[in-house]
């Protein structure tokens, strides 16, 4: 039996916004609504939009009240005079505030303008995410929250078919893989490398086809159009409130008349972008930053200047020139049609646009660490936004219940928030909101447990998110609780910290048994917390092991002190001596102090590891910009001897403190049986002017790094993932797509890394990955450095205006970090398993981390799984949410690995999820499109003669085979790299209760 | 019989836009539209406009396109949005502009928005008129052009209520009258003195009844509001793009709420406010300089504020706040019904509010004389203007025959162009616009010619717009034709001068007789203008006397030059040489060289008179403010001795010249038997930097003025006319309504001269009449004095942004015009007359005078009248203009003189326009107000306690006489001062064509 999709607006009564707009079934005009193309002529696409930051010299809410209220407002109102006229809304966090103002009349006429296709929604995603610093998880989700909004207000004409990413600062090829996954007919985006822009211009091959997956074929394959020059209008050409552009005067009686003058000079600049494309379309956006203020002034000026090339059509060549008010969909299916008809072959691309060079000197690669800060926030915040959404839906609420949460965090993938090129006073407004949204999903949490464990009395979880500064009131206490939840659905163990008063403590598990724990210092360095908050912090750090913890599951432990006086911890210095245990260790040098060799999976390898900092240009750092002083051809040593001394000596985990200096320092750990090294780096601050302490405090920019070098010959090959999902080779001054000229040593060879970097040879492997996104490279051979933490004395002239350098205290800020670092044989990792499934398993783990909650009640079942059964290690639960009013799910389940990363993991992999709940009963399933609002089946994607789908017809990549597929069958069957989406009609059921 | 009043709209259906929109009977909502007002609490009438220029740092074109079309089409588009929004249209000349680019359904939307309220037009002229510098005769043009206007697109509901003249730099009395008598119920403005707006504000007499004429009465009298603080929004209230204030955040939820706060802050503004005014009603512009720009944007601020207001309900003293779209016309009706209520006394004004004085040293009467060539052109093409509307009318053209010239000089009297305070360049595109204009009447009344006198080819009449300069290709001939035309509707004679070549002329009238001329040099230094330019300048001036040119009729003269050889002119040195005519001669100093005394009308009287200067204080003069050196307490002498030289000596005319440097001349003329003394004076290059010739060339600013000492005893007494009507009593440090502070000696006793200023002792009479608007004072007993030329070396920093310096072919610009000087006793004037009586003569002969037309072709019917009889001499046909398609007059009467101005002439008038016209059937006349739009039967005025019709009701004066009258009865009575207007149905008849 065949279950039909259920359109979303019918199906989920309890969705946060009432839909009485909504026809149920609307005719969308789709491509019919695009004006005619010529086959002879030129088609130029007049695109109007407004790119409308979320938050960049503004926090969201001024742009928002200040400008982006009107901006929405004036396009609907003067949409509505000429139905000729097009434009596309673009940021969904914006539309989302701006809906909510509305009366109905105005909702009804935007829902009309939307099905006869004059307002088209591109992107849709909630912001304009960037596509260097975000994770895949985190990119997916905010797609999947702006194109819901959308859906359930505006209905399924609304559908975005574009990628609108017009402003990043560089594109990443897992971005491309996603937005095709979504059905995405194409992508938008216009800043590449600038001799690349000059090669693609002269070759015309600024339309080109993107292969988004080395896994995945057909379903990541995207046609890609690079926009001429930037998004902004031509020259002149704006016409809105802040552009001073002359107007077009029609009347030819008046001293202002110049009509025809204005229509040659477009005609001039439609001739310079013709000749860059490859087909006889071309895309002139109309808009720009915070444009589209006075709609009316814009959309008259166009309809003049229609009006004008119809009267005075002048030519290009002979040729005509069709000027039309266009969308990027009605674009993309001009030029689709150009190519069948002509058969035409796009370039092709396979790898990404890193890093992003606007000229010589300016590699736009200092944003991939810039605000470390934000970055790790947005990475814990997402951890609990996972945990959350699986609770809640575990809970049966409704879909929406974390939403400040999930917006808040849509807001943070923006190209001016998780990158960090916003002004401080904007960082913070994020940071409140995450916090805020973060606050309200505890407390979903916390009420969804007690309503899943039926508990007597409401439960109080709480949680510390401060714990990684020791500053924790819930754990200032002689007793209490601690709920362990995992939210990956197989059993993981994991080390954890809890900040704790000094003593002995005893812990002890659901079985009552005391669990092994290791008391530690504190960290050093936080006197500037108290010195200037009222903020406690604890003074010990207590160790323990939490050990399988159950699949989408939890265990509690209880704490408590036994006696006020604790074992003296004690400080030994490190010579040559050999720490850690007896299968994993590191050795540092006796001389240098620095680490020497780290033995882990069987294998020893030589590496040295230090923190370094290069000094920026003059006029060289800044927010975007990566630019040391070139007189200086590496990083600088800090100059004095490293400190390094044994801090911590106990049977689960060994710790190294090495000083730098003051402000740099880090702590080298060496847990038990843990298949990495962390290095725990803590810098800042940097260049504080207000404490002699900090020495080295000129005002030159700082930006340090952790660089690992190790015996491998690697001869500048690295590898860095791409959004944490595929890894993409690397070369040092190489690209693949256009001839590299070696101006910017380092930061040209630098790349995004959102979770690992590795260099390898024939044999071995070593890998880094960060708890956070951070730039790296590999500019030695066999070496790896990641940039921790940068403060740059100039803004770099890109529009922030503000020089980097975020205070908290009137200091420049600290930041406490880790490196997961790991290596052994390429081929035969640990357990069997080569080292890209060890990696991928650690950068699992660590991005979906147990959360940790605080309780003062006693559960009455302390351990349990939300599962029957936990998911094959290859397969991940990447979503599991409320999608409806608690009968619906949102379910995603990824195969974790690539082609070839592992002779057994890389297999094909079947998962049935019938009983896989214990609580949660699934009836059927529908497959959706990635962002879960387009049921597969009516998920057209234009079809392009080079990316016609070429797998197996029985493969689970396959589009027959997925649509073959009855809804009631739950057995998933998931190729490497797939990720599936489904749509789960369920019933909430008792069976955990107590 | 009773013929009722056609609505223009059906009358003329040949207008020159179509009306397809307009309901024959409309139901107009009128103050059915006001929102409710409260007795208990505070009414605040906010009130939206934008004050939109026209022309000023732009020119018209360039503000209409690059701001005020999409300032009105916003506007139009956002009421719509709301029913209870409001919005108040002004300045028709930019709305004539706007309309023609509209489509049928947005021009059906404002007339929708008209009837029913929501759009009010307030003012309603072409532009908003400058009240210092205009004439009477120009200010009602631009009014009825406007109105006409808006009557024909809008409708009867568009008929403005209200005057609002927000920027004008002080104002008139006779503005007052004028309004008054057009049926408006209340005039506002902003712009008053500043110790008279704290002295109002303190004794809450900002609201006040005007009285504008000392004959009118109930006419005349008006309800005046000063506005707070000028017209923009309340600070930080204003919204509009380019004013960056806090929006208005409703959402408690977002980081930016304020609404509370807001609302709290205005309240502080309305509270300060309130305590200026008498009744319980504030009006709060929203608006200012091309505002409105984002409409939107101020509205949803509003709608925001206003319910704000609901919601918090701030109080003021314990009472509430009725927080309220509203207009003007709202505003006055509340103010109204308040005070019938509460039976309150309004502060009277009987006087004028100039000079307006924003600070001690900043009084704003440079303006008056700011620019002179544009306050001369601008009543040149007046005078052309009257002689086409006179001449296409009698030819049977439609209305708007000459629409080009009416629009432009409806522009011309905006307060920024007449003034003088605009940018050179925008100055240039006003004469431009005139020129333009002027050339289209010449030929509509060469056309129109034709068809009256059914000419068998087409006359070609032309003009010579610079022969004042000596600049006339018709007359550089030896045979040419000149046809004087009179507009007076009474005999007038009239001295011409006909630039020519030189040789010997004999000039013959109609009936082949030959009559006196005399042949003088042209005027000197006119050098640059041949140096710079291809124009021929012609060597000699021929006088000739006009003598009693037919009443509205023309004579032919004919020119032709009968030998190459003149007599040469001689140029004789004046010592105590009395030089003129026997009853009618000047004397000049035998020593000083300056003239000693006049002798004219029976009278002997001591004058001496000379050019004289002002220097620029330091950050002193500028377009609009008049700020002399303080260190020197009166005007400068040039220093070196007068030259005085008799350069025509002929039976016509006897002319001396006087130079006090050679940018500073002037031509003293007496003729035979005119009752003045001709002073022609040319002042320029100021501060000319390129010849050495020309010295004084430092580079301070330079203010020219002639100034006239007479033996009489004034004790600081004088009169100023008032835009050419009444004349208004000064007193030398002196102001009526408030203390004066004697801070700005010279600047702070200047008046607007528009026609005449004279003083006078108990006996006799001194007058000098000008040819254009100037800034007057009587410094001194017996003293008057005039401005002629400024230029300014500093902006005085109120927005023009420009040193008031116009140059011409690089040099500082030449300016000629003349004073005409007469005196006498002031009860016994010449033949019989009073002095008032005979400068009345004086000022209607050279405001209209007889244009001069050149031709080729011999006229078969030399002379004649268009009138079977001249009207009495104090009565003046003010009006006559084709309003509809050969079947409708407007026509205007006036009675020039005021109440005991003169024993005989100041007595009520009966004229019978019967047969009055040669060619014209008069069937009937309908009375309107004075713009001509309403009927004077659906003038309904409000009622104010203090301003009940006091007049006969058997005066012509009284409205229940007017309305009495029978359309059929066309014998018109009329009262000292009295303007009547009628629509006249008429037949257009062959009588006089040959």
């Amino acid at each position: 039996m065949w279950l039909k999709a259920i359109p979303l607006v019918a199906l989920y009564a309890s969705a946060v916004f009432a839909k009485p707009f909504i026809d149920e079934e609307p005719h969308c005009a789709g491509f019919d609504a695009c004006h005619p193309v010529v086959q002879d002529g030129i088609n130029v696409h007049l695109v109007p939009h407004s790119h409308d930051d979320v938050g960049w010299l503004q926090t969201v809410d001024q742009y928002f009240y200040q400008k982006v209220q009107y901006i929405i407002s004036n396009v609907i109102t003067y949409l509505q005079e000429n139905p000729d006229r097009r434009f596309i809304q673009v940021e969904t966090a914006y539309f989302h505030q701006w809906w909510k103002l509305q009366n109905n009349a105005t909702k009804s006429q935007v829902i009309e303008l939307i099905n006869t296709g004059r307002l088209e929604i591109a992107n849709g995603a909630w912001s304009m995410n960037d596509e260097a610093a975000v994770h895949y998880q985190s990119t997916t989700d905010q797609y999947t929250l702006g194109l819901r909004f959308l859906e359930d207000v505006l209905g399924k004409c609304a559908r975005p078919k574009v990628g609108w990413q017009i402003d990043p600062f560089g594109h990443s090829r897992e971005q491309a893989s996603l937005l095709s996954q979504m059905g995405m007919d194409a992508f938008f985006f216009s800043r590449i490398d600038y001799r690349e822009m000059k090669k693609r211009r002269a070759e015309k091959t600024m339309d080109l086809l993107w292969r988004g997956s080395a896994n995945l074929g057909y379903d990541s394959n995207i046609f890609t159009s690079v926009l001429y020059d930037h998004y902004n209008a031509p020259p002149q050409f704006c016409f809105d409130v802040d552009c001073n552009d002359p107007p077009i005067v029609t009347d030819n009686q008046s001293a202002e008349y110049n009509w025809e003058e204005r229509v040659q000079l477009f005609t001039s600049y439609i001739e310079a972008v013709a000749g860059c494309y490859p087909t006889n379309n071309i895309l002139v956006t109309i808009g720009g930053d915070m444009k589209w203020r006075n709609a009316e002034k814009v959309f008259v000026n166009l309809d003049r200047l229609i009006e004008g090339f119809k009267k005075f059509k002048p030519q290009i060549s002979g040729k005509n020139i069709n000027l039309i008010y266009s969308t990027p969909a009605c674009y993309t299916k001009a030029v689709r049609d150009y190519i069948v008809a002509k058969e035409i072959k796009l370039d092709v691309v396979t790898e990404d646009f890193f890093p992003y060079a606007d000229g010589e000197k300016t590699v736009w690669a200092g944003y991939f660490t810039s605000r470390p800060t934000s970055k790790r926030l947005e990475r814990f915040a997402n951890n609990l936004h996972q945990v959350s959404k699986q609770v809640t839906a575990l809970g049966g609420k409704p879909y929406g219940a974390v939403a400040k949460l999930s917006r808040a965090l849509g807001v943070m993938q923006h190209h001016d928030a998780i990158t960090g090129t916003e002004k401080t006073a904007v960082e913070k407004d994020y940071h409140r909101s995450i916090v805020t949204g973060m606050n309200e999903a505890i407390e979903e949490i916390s009420d969804s447990f007690s309503s899943i464990l039926g508990a007597p009395n409401p439960l109080n979880l709480t949680s510390c998110f401060l714990s990684n500064v020791s500053v924790c009131s819930e754990s200032d206490s002689d007793q209490f609780n601690v709920l362990v939840y995992n939210p990956l659905a197989r059993n993981a163990s994991h080390y954890i910290q809890i900040p704790v008063r000094d003593g002995t403590w005893k812990v002890t598990d659901p079985t009552g048994e005391e669990i092994a724990t290791q008391l530690t210092d504190t960290v050093r360095n936080l006197d500037y917390i108290t010195n200037n908050t009222k903020q406690k912090i604890l003074p010990k750090v207590l160790f323990f092991k939490a050990e399988y913890l159950p699949a989408l599951g939890y265990r509690v432990y209880s704490f408590q002190r036994t006696d006020n006086v604790g074992v003296p911890v004690q400080e030994d210095p490190v010579s040559e001596d050999q720490i850690g245990f007896k299968d994993r260790y590191v050795n540092f040098n006796a001389t240098t102090k620095l680490l020497k060799s780290i033995t882990l999976n069987g294998l020893t390898l030589g590496v040295t590891q230090k923190l370094m900092f290069y000094r920026s240009a003059k006029d060289g750092s800044g927010a975007y910009i990566f630019r040391p002083d070139p007189d200086v051809s590496h990083a600088v040593e800090f100059g004095d001897p490293v400190t390094t001394v044994l801090v911590n000596d106990g049977d689960l985990v060994k710790e190294v403190r090495q000083v730098w200096r003051d402000w740099a320092t880090q702590v080298v750990r060496v847990y038990k049986d843990e298949d990495f090294i962390e290095f725990d780096w803590m810098v800042g601050p940097i260049n504080s002017t207000s404490a002699t302490l900090y020495n080295l405090e000129d005002t030159i920019g700082k930006e340090v790094i952790s660089q690992y070098s190790t015996d491998l010959t690697t001869n500048g090959v690295f590898y860095t993932d791409s959004n944490g999902r595929e890894m993409i080779y690397r070369k040092k001054n190489y690209r693949p797509t256009y001839n590299y000229t070696d101006k910017a040593p380092q930061a040209g060879n630098y790349y995004p890394v959102n979770t690992k970097i590795l260099v390898k040879d024939e044999t071995y492997e070593f890998a880094v990955l960060t708890d956070r996104s951070e730039g790296g490279s590999s500019l030695a051979s066999g070496e790896v450095e990641l940039m921790l933490h940068r403060v740059c004395s100039n803004d770099d002239n890109r529009g922030v205006g503000e020089a980097l350098n975020e205070t908290e205290y009137n200091k420049p800020v600290v930041v406490r970090g880790s490196h997961f670092v790991t290596l052994g044989k390429s081929a035969n990792g640990n357990g069997g398993r080569t080292m890209a499934a060890v990696e991928r398993d650690i950068a699992q783990r660590k991005h979906l981390q147990p959360w940790v909650f605080y309780t003062a009640e006693d559960l009455a079942v302390k351990e349990q799984s939300f599962l029957n059964k936990e998911l094959p290690p290859n397969v991940h639960l990447l979503t599991l949410e409320s999608w409806g009013g608690g009968n619906s799910l949102l379910i995603r389940l990824e195969h974790i690995l690539e082609n070839d990363e592992d002779p057994n993991l890389s297999r094909e992999v079947t998962v049935d999820l019938k009983d896989l709940f214990k609580t949660i009963k699934i009836n059927s399933m529908v497959e959706y499109a990635l962002a879960g609002i387009t049921p597969l089946e009516e998920s057209e994607k234009l079809s392009w003669p080079q990316v016609e789908d070429d797998t197996d017809p029985s493969s689970p990549l396959s589009r027959a085979n997925k649509l073959a597929r009855d809804p009631s069958d739950l057995k998933i069957t998931l190729a490497p790299m797939q990720i599936r989406t489904f749509v789960a009609d369920i019933e909430i059921q008792d069976g955990i209760r107590n």
